[in-house]
This record gives structure tokens, C-alpha cells and sequence, in this order.
């Protein structure tokens, strides 16, 4: 049981942990942390937050869980002010998309003072945003990797991967760089794929959204997503994202070789074993 | 009502149409034409057809209706021999996912016997395949794209458009280039990346797939449908998949040059723009 629950932002993510929280009675009490408490009000309300606050060290000062749910680049900054503010024992976590940049700045952070953070990132989103889209369920059933380092605590590490499983989660762990990479592969990828693909439809043939169906609603349903929370993931994962962009176009120049050349038959070969690869998830 | 309606291929779509021609009631007879008629023995058996065979003259010979729905290719080879075969008075259509190659195999048809010949396009698709998958309500709510000209006659163009709505699809009109350049844009385009997107990662970052979410889900759902379908359609609507191409590789440029400069504003202002885009679906 969690004595005092922060957390800070409470979005889709955040308020989608903080719900599940509260609806399975993970923590006695649940406080908020928001730039505008105003837009928290509904999450107090509906008795998800039993406070909401703008003041972090209010919020943070007497928790023994702290989650970070800001854009990735604001929770490296909110990281270093929680560290001086958390009482001892008290566990960090946060739910970005990116670890490299938070774990390597927790481990500068704890050569100052040793306080307990375990990256972890919930696949879990939606192309929706806001407290509004959070849902008691949305990690309900889903994959959140957590990413100790040499330097975790086996204490803190047990704590977080808790957190996650009782929110109905499944928990696997990455390193941070393994991490990075793989979600630059299959999602940070896949989201400047279809942004792409919306943009040159919109730029060139804008009449042909008219016919749109469902391929193309599926293909291009996460490029309706924020776009300061992906802002955030693209620049903090540049180097990987660029990398796996290298990789796809390799494989798209592939594929349009084959449609060139007429080939049907090769070109059959090189779908059915896409085909293949895609049934395997 | 349709006395005789036969359905050459009866895969998802054929299949789809049949169901749907049967449950509705739009047809006293319906016969189904495969090339090994024991895949249709279960269409028969549930009664969606009363006769199956692989004799395409049995099928077609006192047809009024004709519905063409094998692979794209197959449909413009069969269309010859259906001209040839159908009584006086019969109304022939397809369900292909380009129109300009079979559009105009009708009209260099119809020079040698006046047989009419609307193309049509269900823009109502799935990754799965067969008469297994079809549905009676796959039709339902679907947009369907008929390609008439100014050679189509106007009774065969109402007898499909009718067709079509009674098997609860909405109806719209494009004429074959347009049809050609839109699909290519919002179907055969999305077909395409999504299987690129699926080899790169199978190719490079293979193990990033026990990590993917319902982002890459979702993205890639279309790479799993069926090879033969889709070699036919980019072979036959090549040079427009390949002007869509280069309008992708365009856009893809233009986001990955903003996320190589690391400029957060310019970034988050191109996202913006094109979740407005997409919002508009």
C-alpha cells in the first residue's frame, strides 16, 4: 500500500495511473501536480485526486511514490527539483517514452543524494490526450517496461514493478539504450511514418481523403496525437529515431524496386513474407 | 431483383457480396465461380450460394448480373471471356482496387458487342482473406466507388449504384484516373509503408517486436493482407503508387530534416498541422 501517491501531470498517462489507483485502492491518498490546478478540478471531482496542486514540493514533500508524467524533456527538468524535495526512502518513477535521458540523469543526481529511481514506460497511449482520455483500464492488460541500471535499487525495482502489475500492467525490462532503441523501432518510427503518410496525402492528393477507409484510418490513427508530447519523444530520441528512418527506408527502397521492375512474383515473395513477420506479433 | 447473380471469386469480397446479396434478399439465384470449387463447398452449405462451379460459362450464361472478384489481373483476363459468354441485357461490374486497366479493357470490348460494364470499387477491405472472412455486413456503411464514363449506359449505372445500396453501402463517382490517384494516395500508398514499416523492423530491430504496442499494431494491420491481392493492385496501378511514393518520400523528408535540427517549435508546429489533417477524416 502506498501511504501518499504524486503525480505529476495528469494527462492521459498520469491520470490513467492515478485512476487505476484509486479504483483499485492502491494508495491512501492521491494528490496531482499540474501548471493549472484549474484543469485537475475534474480529477478531484470524480474523487480520482484527493488534492491537486501547482506547487510540487506540496505534492511531493511527504509522498513515498512519486510518478513523472510530464512530456520526457520536462520530466528531466521536474527530476532534478523532486530529488531535493522527496523524503527518504521515497521511490521515483516516470512514464516517458524515452529512459536514456532520465536514468542518465537520475544516476548524476544520486552521486548527490540516494534516492530510489526505476525508468519505466507504459505502452500504453492513445492518439487522444488529456485527463479526459485517461481511463481506469488503459494499462489494463498492457506491456510496461521498466529499466533498471547496475546502480537500482532491488527494493525500488520490486516497489515499481508492484505498482505496474496491481494496475493490471505486465511488467519486462530493457536497459535504457536496448529500450530506446526498440521503441524508436516500433513506435517513435511508426509515428513519423504515419504523420508522413497524412501529410503527403493532405500536400498532393487532398481529394482523396474524400475516399478514405479504413486502411488508411488504421495506418494513420497515432498521427492524430499530441504534438508536444511527440515534440518532446522525437527530439530526446533523435539519434535512434534517425537510425530506424535509415532503416525503413532501406526497406521502402527495397519494396519500390520491386514494384518497378513489374515483378510480380517477387514482388508476391516479398509480401507473403511481410505477411508472415506481421502475423508473428 | 436480380434473377440470376453470379459471383466469379468468392474470397472476401465476392464472398461479402454474395452473403450480403443472400440475406437481403437481392437475388432469386446466386451462383459462385472458383477455380476449385471444393473452397466453396462452405458458401454452400450456408447457404450464401445455391450452386458453385468452375465453369465460368455455367455461371454467366443466364446471368443478369455479374460480379467480377478475383485478383485485379484476373478480373481483366476474365472479362473477356464473360463479354463473350453473357446473355443480351446482362449488367457486368467488378470490385477491383483499380479501375483505369478494366475500364478500359471494357470499352475496347464493347467495340466488337454491346455488353454494359460499370467498374466498381468497395472501399471495404480487411487484412484477413476468403470466403472465411467474408461478411453479410461488410458492405454495411462502406463507400463504393463506381467509375462510369461517357460510353457507360445509364440503366447499367443504376442497376449497380442500386446494387451497391442495397447492400447498404454508400455509392460516389470518380471517373478511372481520378479513382486510380486517389486509391493510390489513401490505399495502395498505406499498403506499401506499412509493409516497409514491418521489414525494417523485422530486419534491423527484430526483437523491438516483443515491445510493440496498438501504435504499430494498428499502423501495420494492412501488411498482413494477402500477397496476391496486393501484387496484382500494385502492379496494375503502378505508375500512380509510384508518383504517391515520391509525395511520401517528400513529406518524410521535410519531418525528418525538422527532427534532424532538433528545432522543438518548428517540430511541434508541423505536428500540429498535421493532426489538424488527420482530425478532419
Amino acid at each position: 500500500m502506498i501511504e501518499r501517491l504524486a503525480v505529476v501531470g495528469v494527462g492521459l498517462l498520469g491520470g490513467s495511473v492515478a485512476r487505476a489507483a484509486r479504483v483499485r485502492g492502491l494508495a491512501r491518498r492521491i494528490v496531482g501536480v499540474g501548471r493549472e490546478p484549474a484543469r485537475l478540478v475534474a480529477a478531484v471531482r470524480d474523487g480520482t485526486l484527493d488534492a491537486a496542486t501547482a506547487d510540487l514540493g506540496d505534492a511531493v514533500r511527504e509522498a513515498d511514490v512519486v510518478v513523472l508524467a510530464a512530456p520526457v524533456l520536462v520530466n528531466e527538468v521536474l527530476l532534478a527539483r523532486v530529488w531535493s524535495l522527496v523524503p527518504d526512502g521515497a521511490v521515483v518513477t516516470d512514464v516517458g517514452s524515452t529512459k536514456r535521458g532520465i536514468v542518465t540523469a537520475a544516476e548524476r543526481l544520486a552521486t548527490e543524494r540516494p534516492v530510489a529511481f526505476v525508468g519505466s514506460h507504459p505502452m500504453a497511449g492513445s492518439e487522444r490526450s488529456g485527463y479526459e482520455a485517461a481511463r481506469d483500464d488503459l494499462l489494463q492488460g498492457a506491456l510496461v517496461i521498466v529499466t533498471p541500471t547496475e546502480a537500482t535499487q532491488a527494493g525500488a525495482l520490486k516497489r515499481v514493478t508492484e505498482l505496474w502489475e496491481r494496475c493490471g500492467a505486465q511488467v519486462t525490462t530493457l536497459d535504457p539504450e536496448t529500450h530506446d532503441r526498440a521503441v524508436a523501432a516500433v513506435s517513435h518510427l511508426p509515428q513519423v511514418v504515419a504523420r508522413a503518410l497524412v501529410d503527403a496525402v493532405a500536400r498532393f492528393e487532398p481529394a482523396a481523403l474524400d475516399v478514405a477507409g479504413r486502411g488508411f484510418r488504421d495506418t494513420t490513427r497515432i498521427a492524430a496525437s499530441d504534438p508536444v508530447v511527440w515534440r518532446e519523444i522525437l527530439v530526446a530520441n533523435r539519434d535512434a529515431v534517425i537510425a530506424s528512418l535509415g532503416a525503413f527506408r532501406a526497406a521502402l527502397d527495397d519494396l519500390e524496386r520491386v514494384i518497378r521492375a513489374g515483378d510480380g512474383e517477387a514482388l508476391e515473395r516479398r509480401l507473403a513474407a511481410i505477411k508472415a513477420w506481421r502475423q508473428r506479433l
